[in-house]
Protein backbone atom coordinates (compact mmCIF):
# COMPACT_ATOMS: atom_id res chain seq x y z
CA UNK A 1 0.00 0.00 0.00
CA UNK A 2 1.47 3.49 -0.66
CA UNK A 3 2.42 5.45 1.96
CA UNK A 4 2.29 9.23 1.73
CA UNK A 5 4.46 11.43 4.20
CA UNK A 6 3.21 15.09 4.73
CA UNK A 7 3.20 17.68 7.53
CA UNK A 8 0.47 17.88 9.70
CA UNK A 9 -2.77 20.49 9.19
CA UNK A 10 -5.06 21.75 11.82
CA UNK A 11 -7.54 19.33 10.58
CA UNK A 12 -4.94 16.24 11.29
CA UNK A 13 -5.33 16.91 15.49
CA UNK A 14 -8.00 14.25 16.02
CA UNK A 15 -6.13 12.08 14.38
CA UNK A 16 -2.63 12.54 16.12
CA UNK A 17 -4.12 12.49 19.36
CA UNK A 18 -5.80 9.32 18.51
CA UNK A 19 -2.46 7.68 17.72
CA UNK A 20 -1.12 9.33 20.73
CA UNK A 21 -3.77 7.90 23.12
CA UNK A 22 -2.80 4.34 21.15
CA UNK A 23 0.97 4.70 22.14
CA UNK A 24 -0.41 5.55 25.53
CA UNK A 25 -2.02 2.53 25.97
CA UNK A 26 1.09 0.28 24.79
CA UNK A 27 3.45 2.33 27.24
CA UNK A 28 1.14 0.99 29.66
CA UNK A 29 0.15 4.33 30.80
CA UNK A 30 -3.42 5.28 29.48
CA UNK A 31 -4.77 7.16 31.74
CA UNK A 32 -1.76 9.95 31.65
CA UNK A 33 -3.07 11.53 27.95
CA UNK A 34 -4.79 14.61 29.72
CA UNK A 35 -4.16 16.79 26.87
CA UNK A 36 -7.39 17.71 24.94
CA UNK A 37 -7.87 18.36 21.41
CA UNK A 38 -8.20 22.33 21.92
CA UNK A 39 -5.50 22.53 23.77
CA UNK A 40 -3.47 20.66 20.18
CA UNK A 41 -5.42 23.24 18.43
CA UNK A 42 -3.93 26.19 20.13
CA UNK A 43 -0.67 25.04 20.51
CA UNK A 44 -0.32 24.04 16.76
CA UNK A 45 -1.74 27.43 15.88
CA UNK A 46 1.12 29.29 17.46
CA UNK A 47 3.70 26.75 16.39
CA UNK A 48 4.82 25.43 19.79
CA UNK A 49 5.43 21.65 17.76
CA UNK A 50 5.06 20.36 14.61
CA UNK A 51 4.01 16.90 13.07
CA UNK A 52 4.83 15.03 10.11
CA UNK A 53 2.16 12.34 8.91
CA UNK A 54 2.27 9.18 7.10
CA UNK A 55 -1.40 8.34 5.36
CA UNK A 56 -2.65 4.99 3.73
CA UNK A 57 -5.41 5.77 1.99
CA UNK A 58 -6.50 8.85 3.67
CA UNK A 59 -6.37 7.36 6.97
CA UNK A 60 -3.07 8.53 9.25
CA UNK A 61 -0.83 5.07 10.30
CA UNK A 62 1.60 7.26 11.47
CA UNK A 63 3.02 10.41 13.34
CA UNK A 64 6.59 11.94 13.88
CA UNK A 65 5.76 14.98 16.63
CA UNK A 66 8.27 17.02 17.47
CA UNK A 67 9.58 20.68 18.33
CA UNK A 68 12.29 23.20 18.68
CA UNK A 69 14.27 22.30 22.14
CA UNK A 70 17.47 23.58 22.87
CA UNK A 71 20.78 21.88 24.40
CA UNK A 72 23.31 24.23 26.62
CA UNK A 73 26.36 22.19 25.42
CA UNK A 74 24.94 21.78 21.47
CA UNK A 75 22.12 24.42 20.73
CA UNK A 76 19.32 24.07 18.86
CA UNK A 77 17.95 20.59 18.91
CA UNK A 78 14.98 18.96 16.96
CA UNK A 79 13.39 16.69 19.73
CA UNK A 80 11.46 13.85 18.67
CA UNK A 81 8.49 13.80 21.18
CA UNK A 82 6.42 10.98 19.85
CA UNK A 83 6.79 8.68 17.15
CA UNK A 84 4.07 6.01 16.43
CA UNK A 85 2.77 3.76 13.80
CA UNK A 86 -0.11 1.99 14.08
CA UNK A 87 0.56 -1.18 15.76
CA UNK A 88 -1.53 -3.36 13.11
CA UNK A 89 0.83 -1.44 10.32
CA UNK A 90 4.64 -2.07 12.35
CA UNK A 91 6.79 -3.96 10.19
CA UNK A 92 6.23 -2.34 6.77
CA UNK A 93 8.43 0.32 6.91
CA UNK A 94 6.64 3.09 7.92
CA UNK A 95 8.81 3.92 10.63
CA UNK A 96 11.52 4.40 8.59
CA UNK A 97 10.44 6.43 6.21
CA UNK A 98 9.07 8.80 8.91
CA UNK A 99 12.35 8.47 10.86
CA UNK A 100 13.88 9.87 7.49
CA UNK A 101 11.41 12.71 7.22
CA UNK A 102 12.06 13.31 10.77
CA UNK A 103 15.57 13.52 10.41
CA UNK A 104 15.67 15.30 6.97
CA UNK A 105 13.62 17.71 8.69
CA UNK A 106 16.95 17.83 11.53
CA UNK A 107 19.31 18.85 8.68
CA UNK A 108 17.02 21.43 7.15
CA UNK A 109 16.60 22.84 9.98
CA UNK A 110 20.06 23.45 10.84
CA UNK A 111 20.23 22.20 14.18
CA UNK A 112 23.22 20.26 16.18
CA UNK A 113 21.08 17.71 16.91
CA UNK A 114 18.55 15.04 17.03
CA UNK A 115 17.16 13.96 20.55
CA UNK A 116 14.35 11.46 21.59
CA UNK A 117 13.38 9.48 24.81
CA UNK A 118 12.87 5.43 24.56
CA UNK A 119 11.42 3.29 27.41
CA UNK A 120 14.16 0.85 28.87
CA UNK A 121 12.17 -1.95 28.10
CA UNK A 122 10.84 -0.99 24.10
CA UNK A 123 13.39 -3.22 22.72
CA UNK A 124 11.86 -2.73 19.21
CA UNK A 125 12.38 0.69 19.60
CA UNK A 126 15.79 0.86 20.90
CA UNK A 127 16.75 -1.87 18.26
CA UNK A 128 15.53 0.56 15.79
CA UNK A 129 17.28 3.17 16.69
CA UNK A 130 20.44 0.99 17.62
CA UNK A 131 20.45 -0.22 13.72
CA UNK A 132 20.25 3.60 12.15
CA UNK A 133 23.90 4.00 14.33
CA UNK A 134 21.92 6.21 17.27
CA UNK A 135 23.53 6.78 20.76
CA UNK A 136 21.50 5.60 23.08
CA UNK A 137 22.09 6.90 26.84
CA UNK A 138 21.37 4.84 30.25
CA UNK A 139 22.44 7.46 32.60
CA UNK A 140 20.21 10.23 32.64
CA UNK A 141 16.50 10.17 35.19
CA UNK A 142 13.63 12.30 34.40
CA UNK A 143 12.56 14.70 36.86
CA UNK A 144 8.65 16.31 36.71
CA UNK A 145 6.11 18.15 38.64
CA UNK A 146 2.73 18.60 37.19
CA UNK A 147 0.98 21.86 37.35
CA UNK A 148 -1.51 20.63 40.42
CA UNK A 149 1.51 20.81 42.36
CA UNK A 150 3.10 23.81 41.48
CA UNK A 151 1.32 25.40 44.44
CA UNK A 152 2.09 23.35 47.27
CA UNK A 153 6.10 22.52 46.13
CA UNK A 154 6.47 26.47 45.86
CA UNK A 155 5.22 26.87 49.42
CA UNK A 156 7.72 24.37 50.35
CA UNK A 157 10.59 26.22 48.24
CA UNK A 158 9.24 29.31 50.74
CA UNK B 1 25.04 38.23 50.70
CA UNK B 2 22.66 39.00 49.04
CA UNK B 3 21.24 37.07 45.79
CA UNK B 4 19.41 38.84 43.30
CA UNK B 5 17.23 36.85 40.76
CA UNK B 6 16.66 38.47 37.41
CA UNK B 7 16.08 37.41 33.53
CA UNK B 8 18.87 37.19 31.49
CA UNK B 9 19.82 39.59 29.02
CA UNK B 10 22.77 39.39 26.32
CA UNK B 11 25.01 40.52 28.31
CA UNK B 12 24.53 37.62 30.87
CA UNK B 13 25.22 35.38 27.88
CA UNK B 14 29.11 34.67 28.34
CA UNK B 15 28.63 34.25 31.94
CA UNK B 16 25.74 32.02 31.51
CA UNK B 17 28.54 29.95 29.01
CA UNK B 18 31.05 30.03 31.16
CA UNK B 19 28.79 28.02 34.14
CA UNK B 20 27.43 25.60 31.51
CA UNK B 21 31.28 24.46 30.75
CA UNK B 22 31.67 24.62 34.75
CA UNK B 23 28.43 22.30 34.91
CA UNK B 24 30.45 20.00 31.75
CA UNK B 25 33.28 19.50 33.80
CA UNK B 26 31.71 18.52 37.24
CA UNK B 27 29.40 15.93 34.78
CA UNK B 28 32.85 14.73 32.98
CA UNK B 29 32.09 16.13 29.62
CA UNK B 30 34.04 19.21 29.48
CA UNK B 31 34.85 17.99 25.78
CA UNK B 32 31.39 18.28 24.93
CA UNK B 33 30.23 22.15 24.77
CA UNK B 34 30.48 22.27 21.30
CA UNK B 35 27.80 25.59 21.40
CA UNK B 36 29.60 28.90 20.82
CA UNK B 37 28.51 32.64 22.38
CA UNK B 38 27.69 33.46 18.57
CA UNK B 39 24.93 30.72 18.76
CA UNK B 40 23.93 31.62 22.11
CA UNK B 41 23.01 35.15 21.02
CA UNK B 42 21.59 34.10 18.03
CA UNK B 43 19.37 31.94 19.26
CA UNK B 44 18.24 34.31 22.73
CA UNK B 45 17.58 36.93 20.07
CA UNK B 46 15.59 34.41 18.38
CA UNK B 47 13.72 33.76 21.87
CA UNK B 48 14.71 29.65 21.69
CA UNK B 49 15.07 30.16 25.10
CA UNK B 50 15.34 31.62 28.40
CA UNK B 51 17.43 32.00 31.47
CA UNK B 52 17.24 33.00 35.01
CA UNK B 53 20.09 34.38 36.57
CA UNK B 54 21.06 34.10 40.32
CA UNK B 55 23.78 37.09 40.97
CA UNK B 56 26.52 38.36 43.73
CA UNK B 57 27.61 41.95 43.79
CA UNK B 58 27.09 41.81 40.35
CA UNK B 59 28.87 38.43 39.27
CA UNK B 60 26.43 35.65 38.20
CA UNK B 61 26.54 32.75 40.37
CA UNK B 62 23.97 30.37 39.25
CA UNK B 63 21.47 29.90 36.21
CA UNK B 64 18.06 28.21 35.37
CA UNK B 65 18.20 27.86 31.54
CA UNK B 66 14.49 26.66 30.17
CA UNK B 67 12.40 26.93 26.90
CA UNK B 68 8.89 25.76 25.83
CA UNK B 69 8.75 22.35 25.25
CA UNK B 70 5.56 19.94 24.42
CA UNK B 71 3.73 16.66 25.89
CA UNK B 72 1.66 15.14 23.44
CA UNK B 73 0.00 13.76 26.80
CA UNK B 74 0.28 16.65 29.22
CA UNK B 75 0.48 19.71 26.77
CA UNK B 76 2.96 22.54 27.14
CA UNK B 77 5.90 21.83 29.73
CA UNK B 78 8.65 24.53 30.55
CA UNK B 79 11.58 22.58 30.29
CA UNK B 80 14.60 22.69 32.43
CA UNK B 81 17.24 22.46 30.22
CA UNK B 82 20.57 23.41 32.80
CA UNK B 83 20.15 24.30 36.20
CA UNK B 84 23.98 25.32 37.70
CA UNK B 85 25.06 26.72 40.79
CA UNK B 86 28.95 28.36 41.02
CA UNK B 87 30.68 25.08 42.66
CA UNK B 88 32.00 26.89 45.80
CA UNK B 89 28.27 28.62 46.03
CA UNK B 90 26.86 25.68 46.69
CA UNK B 91 24.89 24.73 50.04
CA UNK B 92 23.50 28.12 50.81
CA UNK B 93 19.62 28.23 49.01
CA UNK B 94 20.89 29.44 45.80
CA UNK B 95 19.47 26.63 44.09
CA UNK B 96 16.45 26.63 46.33
CA UNK B 97 15.94 30.31 44.94
CA UNK B 98 16.35 29.68 41.28
CA UNK B 99 14.25 26.30 41.32
CA UNK B 100 11.51 28.36 43.00
CA UNK B 101 11.52 31.03 40.60
CA UNK B 102 11.27 28.39 37.47
CA UNK B 103 8.43 27.06 38.83
CA UNK B 104 6.98 30.56 39.63
CA UNK B 105 7.40 31.23 35.79
CA UNK B 106 6.50 27.63 34.59
CA UNK B 107 3.06 28.61 36.98
CA UNK B 108 2.86 32.32 35.12
CA UNK B 109 3.05 30.29 31.64
CA UNK B 110 0.25 28.65 32.37
CA UNK B 111 2.13 25.02 31.52
CA UNK B 112 0.94 21.71 32.31
CA UNK B 113 4.56 20.05 33.60
CA UNK B 114 8.12 21.35 34.30
CA UNK B 115 10.41 18.94 33.49
CA UNK B 116 14.30 18.37 33.39
CA UNK B 117 16.84 15.60 33.52
CA UNK B 118 19.37 14.98 36.40
CA UNK B 119 22.27 12.09 36.25
CA UNK B 120 22.18 8.77 37.91
CA UNK B 121 24.80 9.40 39.63
CA UNK B 122 24.33 12.87 40.83
CA UNK B 123 22.70 12.21 44.60
CA UNK B 124 22.80 16.03 45.60
CA UNK B 125 20.55 16.97 42.82
CA UNK B 126 18.44 14.11 43.20
CA UNK B 127 17.85 14.54 47.03
CA UNK B 128 17.52 17.84 46.44
CA UNK B 129 14.60 17.18 43.72
CA UNK B 130 12.51 14.25 45.72
CA UNK B 131 13.02 16.69 48.54
CA UNK B 132 10.65 18.98 46.57
CA UNK B 133 8.44 16.46 45.97
CA UNK B 134 9.07 16.09 42.15
CA UNK B 135 8.77 12.69 40.28
CA UNK B 136 12.22 11.05 39.41
CA UNK B 137 11.76 8.51 36.38
CA UNK B 138 14.10 6.37 36.06
CA UNK B 139 12.96 4.25 32.97
CA UNK B 140 13.71 5.88 29.79
CA UNK B 141 16.80 6.23 27.83
CA UNK B 142 17.84 9.21 25.77
CA UNK B 143 18.02 8.84 21.90
CA UNK B 144 20.25 10.92 20.13
CA UNK B 145 22.35 11.10 16.66
CA UNK B 146 24.47 14.85 16.30
CA UNK B 147 24.43 16.56 13.36
CA UNK B 148 27.94 15.57 11.72
CA UNK B 149 26.27 11.87 11.69
CA UNK B 150 22.93 12.92 10.13
CA UNK B 151 24.33 12.53 6.39
CA UNK B 152 25.37 9.17 6.96
CA UNK B 153 22.70 8.15 8.66
CA UNK B 154 19.72 9.54 6.05
CA UNK B 155 21.79 6.95 3.42
CA UNK B 156 21.31 4.27 6.03
CA UNK B 157 17.61 5.22 5.62
CA UNK B 158 17.03 5.22 1.83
Amino acid sequence: MKTILRKATKQDLQGTLDLVNELALYEKAPQEVTVTLADYETDFDTNVFDILIAEQESQIVGIAFYYMAYSTWKGKMLYLEDFVVKEELRGHGIGKLLFKAYLEEAKKLNVSLAKWQVLDWNEPAINFYEKYNSTIEKEWFNGKILSKDFEGILELLK
